[in-house]
């Protein structure tokens, strides 16, 4: 007897059959006497065909009516999923964002939530409903619909979970909770039965698609333990996120790659204060968005300063730079593409050295040339050619989990 | 300078060209300084479809949530419409029901209009927008989101008129008016400049598909005047619908036909008072839709009581009516089938006599028999066989507007 919360994305509720699925997941934890609320988002491919029909009208679209054309998705989907737990003899009530409220800022297409009524919630349940809620949406203090941006869906849930003080939040999705690295890559990758918020959160800006950071951050900072499940499994313990307790005898947690990386390097930049954040101011001021930044000290006076970029943003970065050379006092500009990042992430190794080595170990046995690295407390990575990161990551795999 | 309502239906909206034309219409009006409210349909089969995707789960669905289901493709044609006038530089915003709101009864699928808030759709004529309102949606005293049932949008159209106070409410649809008869009966129909609330009300019912019955009343109630216009023309002075001011000296506005009707016979019913309510209290428990009722007081003690029904009911009601024979002190149930309902409709008959007998002349000269008679004050219906139906609408058009 507890609060639940689950959420389905849009592959697991894509079809009519697909929903019956849903449906199973949601009357078990209801009929253990739990209370059930359920976020959903847009069925399979709907809010890319409504994107589809506004650009035939624009690709610019006034933001405050987008929101209104793509929060439809989600509101057929719980009108659906209520409609079929209706039709199977439960009480399912459908709410949308309105209705809660949820209350977001007024930022059109990348709100974020303010504050959920959950004492909308609350209510329904004591009259024994299973709440179902539209994701991805809610309203700013106008009353205007606005929409959470990526991965908004898994954000309204954990909100919502936190604003319900849930036991947990079980995220739904097309895979079996979080993997030691990509199943594409490494056949026998190890399902982790537990990852800290933490290590989710670099693993997720590292490429891992599982959850986005907003929902991990959520559930950090409200303590909601988030558990990553298979829906198309009927029984499936997945990964829980949550904070961390028994997890100081993993060395890592997981191994993340992300292609199409390119390293540019600003070559002799006068070593004084100020230079550095000219080159970086420089590049926001053009919306390029810079990732890991290394900076050595091998000259007196001057010094070389690298960073990766998407290899998408490199021909606007350079000619940026190159045009700008006298302004930011730098000598010449350096670009490599064709990298991949590759990154270890693991609480574990906050108090336990070698690590890195470990990791350094392995590509060096494959022969496998790093060319920038970076570490944090809780990760490593470094770049390697894009042709060579796969075996990087195998490597590292063996490495760390044979 | 004064306030315009219009309504684009389904087949207006239903593609990105047709909308543009439905901007054209709306700028044009904009343009010469109204403030313009829009109500819109959802596009084309949008709906239809989202009920055949119902029809996967279950073919009777929860009424709250298949209005939930159902309303959202007007929000898709509300943002599409804003999003595209938005493009052309015109500012223009939307509104859902639950924004407005639009207050309706509970009778979800049926709901009924209660209030509407006005000061939310003026308080944005005054920071200059063009208006865009979803038909066919509002939401009960609980917030919850309820439909208008049939021809809803066009009773939104007039409502929101009315609650505005507008000077007329502009019905765009794919004909260009109100004509005497069915184009595709008789060739040389006439247009109708201008026709009585109470003719229109009649006609509707009588098979007429171009308003219907609701948002007429409304617009009689409140002395809205409507103009049914075709989206298709970029001008068009369509029909208006209005109190009648100068209509005395037409003898008849339209003639409507309605198929696939039959006549029941409930012959030698006892002659007492509370019988004929027997039948009619049957038939309505079963909701068996009675439509036109004719009474003979042949016998002394027993009457033949015979009244219309659609031809699709005719197996229930007769094998009903049938097993009570008793009970309603009946002697035999006589059926035809394959008739047809053809009426004259028009406020002139009132004080104008012969009308009746020239309908009537018509169809002699044609040699066409009547199966039953029933007059109003401003309209004449008899029942003829269905294979003889098209050529009585066209001997009475020739008969009255040649």
């Amino acid at each position: 007897m507890g609060i639940i919360v689950q959420k389905f994305g849009g592959s697991s509720v894509a079809t009519t059959e697909k929903l019956k699925k849903v449906c199973n997941h949601i009357i078990k934890e209801f009929e253990k006497k739990n209370d059930v609320a359920v976020i959903v988002s847009a069925q399979g491919k709907t809010t890319d065909r409504l994107i589809t029909e506004e650009k035939e009208i624009t690709v610019s679209p006034n933001k405050r009516e987008h929101d209104v054309l793509v929060s439809t998705g989600e509101q057929i989907t719980i009108s659906k999923l209520a409609i079929m737990l209706s039709e199977m003899g439960y009480k399912a009530i459908s709410l949308a964002g309105w209705q809660i409220p949820i209350i977001t800022d007024g930022n059109f297409g990348n709100a974020k939530i303010k504050s959920i009524k959950a004492e909308t919630i609350l209510d329904l349940f004591d009259k024994g409903y299973i709440v179902i809620i539209a994701g991805f949406q809610g309203i700013n203090e106008n009353g205007e619909i606005t929409t959470l941006g990526r991965g908004g869906s898994d954000t309204t849930a954990v909100a919502i979970a936190a604003s319900l003080h849930a036991d947990k939040c079980d995220i739904y999705t097309d895979v079996d909770g979080v993997f030691t690295t990509d199943p594409r890559i490494v056949e026998d990758v190890k399902k982790l039965d537990m990852i800290s918020y933490d290590e989710m959160l670099e693993l997720s800006s590292l490429g891992a698609k599982v959850l986005h950071n907003r929902c991990v951050e959520i559930g950090k900072k409200f303590d909601i333990p988030i558990v990553v499940k298979d829906t198309a499994k009927e029984e499936s313990e997945g990964t829980i996120v949550e904070n961390s307790k028994f997890l100081e005898n993993m060395e890592i947690s997981g191994i993340a790659k992300d292609d199409n990386i390119s390293r540019v390097t600003v070559m002799g930049l006068e070593n004084k204060i100020g230079k550095t954040y000219k080159v970086f101011n420089l590049l926001a001021e053009h919306k390029i968005n810079v990732d890991t930044i290394v900076q050595s000290f091998g000259e007196s006076i001057n010094k070389n300063l690298s960073f990766t970029i998407k290899t998408a943003d490199v021909p606007e970065a350079v000619e940026l730079l190159e045009s700008n050379l006298e302004y930011i006092s730098a000598r010449e500009i350096i670009c490599f593409d064709n990298l991949s990042k590759v990154s270890i992430v693991g609480i574990g190794m906050t108090n336990r050295t070698g690590i890195a080595a470990k990791m350094f170990e392995a590509l060096y046995e494959q022969n496998i040339n790093m060319h920038l690295i970076s570490t944090s407390e809780i990760k490593v990575t470094v770049l390697v050619n894009q042709d060579e990161a796969d075996n990087a990551v195998k490597a590292i795999h063996n490495k760390f989990f044979k």
